[in-house]
This record gives C-alpha cells, structure tokens and sequence, in this order.
C-alpha cells in the first residue's frame, strides 16, 4: 500500500462529540463541544477534556473544578455543533439550542436533560500542553435515559444513536462489526446467557 | 425524562479503538488495542493512551518511549479485537493477525502496513492515574493511505472505512449528519423546523 505524507498533526477519529456543561463562580451554567475527550483510567474511572485558554468555558471550567459529559445523538447534532462554535460571552446555549438544564446528583453544574447519558466530573488536575489545557477528572456519578434499558434492565447504548466525529463531520454509528472478544471466542453461537454477560463485564474493566 | 442512576464508571462513548505499536529495548514490535485514547491537544498535536501496568506492552512503552497509533477500519475489526485480547508475551501478534510491520518515518517503532493511518508519536510524559498509567505524546510524523486521496488531492477520511467502539462494540461509522459548523453556516437549511419539533415532541412524551 502506497502511503502519503503528511506533517504532524490531529488524525485520531473517530472521537466522541460530546456537550460539556461548566460553571463559574456567578453559578452561570455554560456549554462547550468538546472533540478532544477521552476516557483515561478505568480505576478510578477518570476522564479527561481539553479546552482552549481562550474559551469562555476555560475559565468556568478554572473556577468550579467540575463538569458534566453530556454524551449525543442523532437528535442533538445540531446543538452539539451549535454548542462548539458559538460562545457562553455572548448568548445563552441552553435557550438558543433548545436544551433543559437539569440538577445532577453530585456535582452543581447542570447536567442536559435531552442527553441519554451524563457523566458528572471532578477535575482533579489541569494540564497546559500548549494550544489546550487538558482537564483531568475522576467519574463521580452517572445518569442514563431510562428508556436505555431493556427488558432484561441491562443498558443498550446502541438504542442512544450515539454520534462520532471524525475529520470535521458527524456521523451516526451504523453496523455493528463485533463484540469485544468475539475474535478468540471459540463458539460464537452458543453460551449466550450468563456467560455472555460475564464477558461483557470483564471487557467494561478493559 | 426519566434517568437512572449509575455508579461511577467509563461510559464515554464512541471511542477510537486503535492499534498501537511499540518496542522496548529488544526492538521487537508488539501491537496492543486500545480505547482509551484520545486526542488532547491541537498545537503542539498531541495524544493521550491509557495502559495498565500489567499490559506486555506497557514496559515497551516504557522502554522505548515511542508509539504508532494506528487507525483501524472494517477490515482490520477482527486483528483489532485481537490485539486488545491477546498478549504479546505469548505471540508475535503480527503474524497472528496478519499484519505487516512497516518502517515508519520519524519513529523506531514500526507501523502497521494495513492501517489506513499512522500516527507516529514520543511519549513526553506517564501520569500514574490509578488501574491505568496515561502516555502523553506529541505527533511527529502521519502517513496515510494513497487511496484516501481524492481527485483534487484532498484527504477523504471516510473513505477509510474507521470503526468506533461503543460499550464494547465495534461499529462501522455510518450516515453523515453533518459537518463542522453546519448549525451557524447562513445558507438557508430545509430541516431547521424538524428538528425543533423533534425535540419537542420527545420532551411531550416524557
């Protein structure tokens, strides 16, 4: 295969899209769209966002050492996109995108009530890399729609219609390719009850 | 809407699921899968992977104090899950999974021939954070597939094919919602009335 290349730079994708809700001192909630996010230990669970200094959301973010991921979907792409390009300075994000502002468990930011999942953050540690700064925080609470659940009360984020971003576009996710081991499980047809279960919990810890 | 409380855990969701290549003293390459990865800043462009301590691969990465992070695709899901659940203390995951170590440009550590993209990366910093130790990295060199080229020479990305991995599955990206500040762009969009009586009806129902 014939490469081609190219200079140093950001081609990690897909990568979630995820609407961070922060506040300040002034107890203003705010949104910001955040692409650079991941998940970085699983225990504690930890995340980490980054953020440009010049953000509006930079200095929320400094001053109540908290966050909420709101995790997105097909019926949210546009406030997301609407969230990561317009400023919290200027306009109220929670009016002009439709969204509701709604108590979270543990930390005060305000969770999005349209989002299926929200994952409330304590930032623990900051990190200037240069352009952004990196905000490291544990996991302390996390809310999911219930219509997730099944019939069995096990969740089934599929049902989210979770979006990725990927080299400036959107996308929904589609087919489903396979489960985490399916590549060294030796009867993939059988064992389907609690075995199954089993190995979708060791493959959360991975 | 009703919500239902979790426990504090990792349900940040779409994540890459990459193939990361790297060696320690010996210079001999192993391959392992991760999700925890992200990208954490834009300039200087940097990447952040999570490793447990227990992982083969985490002493290579300390030895070496390189990586490739190397994007998959649809037909790289089944050596993708294989190299997350295997170890390379037992076998040489190249062979195993049929893959071929390419140099890379600036780093030691090979690359993966098959993989849509390379992204060459030096560890600048290891953060201890609990089960996991994260890898911070600056992008030093990206490769990418001829193929991905367009007839104007533009990279297309989508063509690629990448894969997402959610809640422990691999999906296949699948139909564009939009792109990059499509929500402010002025050109009149047919769906605006849509999607606000979308959510709308969602919050009728709830």
């Amino acid at each position: 295969m014939e490469k081609r290349s190219f200079k140093p730079g950001n081609m990690l994708y897909p990568l979630p899209a995820v609407m961070v809700t922060c506040q300040g001192k002034d107890k203003k909630p705010n949104i910001i769209t955040v692409a650079w996010a991941g998940t970085v230990c699983s225990d504690p669970p930890m995340i980490s966002i980054s953020v440009r200094k010049e953000r509006f959301s930079h200095h929320l973010l400094m001053e109540g050492k908290e966050f909420v991921v709101n995790l997105t979907n097909k019926d949210l792409v546009k406030a997301t996109d609407y969230c990561g390009v317009t400023s919290g300075r200027d306009i109220n994000k929670f009016e002009k995108a439709g969204l509701t502002p709604m108590a979270s468990k543990v930390v005060e930011v305000p969770s999005i009530m349209e989002s299926p999942v929200n994952i409330e953050c304590k930032v623990t540690q900051v990190l200037e890399l240069g352009s952004h700064d990196m905000f490291l925080a544990h996991v302390v609470h996390v809310s999911v729609d219930e219509s997730l659940m099944d019939e069995k009360d096990t969740l089934r984020l599929k049902k989210a219609d979770l979006i990725a971003y990927s080299h400036g576009r959107y996308y929904l996710l589609g087919k489903e390719l396979g489960t985490f081991g399916y590549s060294i499980r030796k009867k993939p047809t059988k064992n389907k009850g609690k075995t199954k279960k089993k190995r979708n919990k060791k493959k959360a810890s991975a």
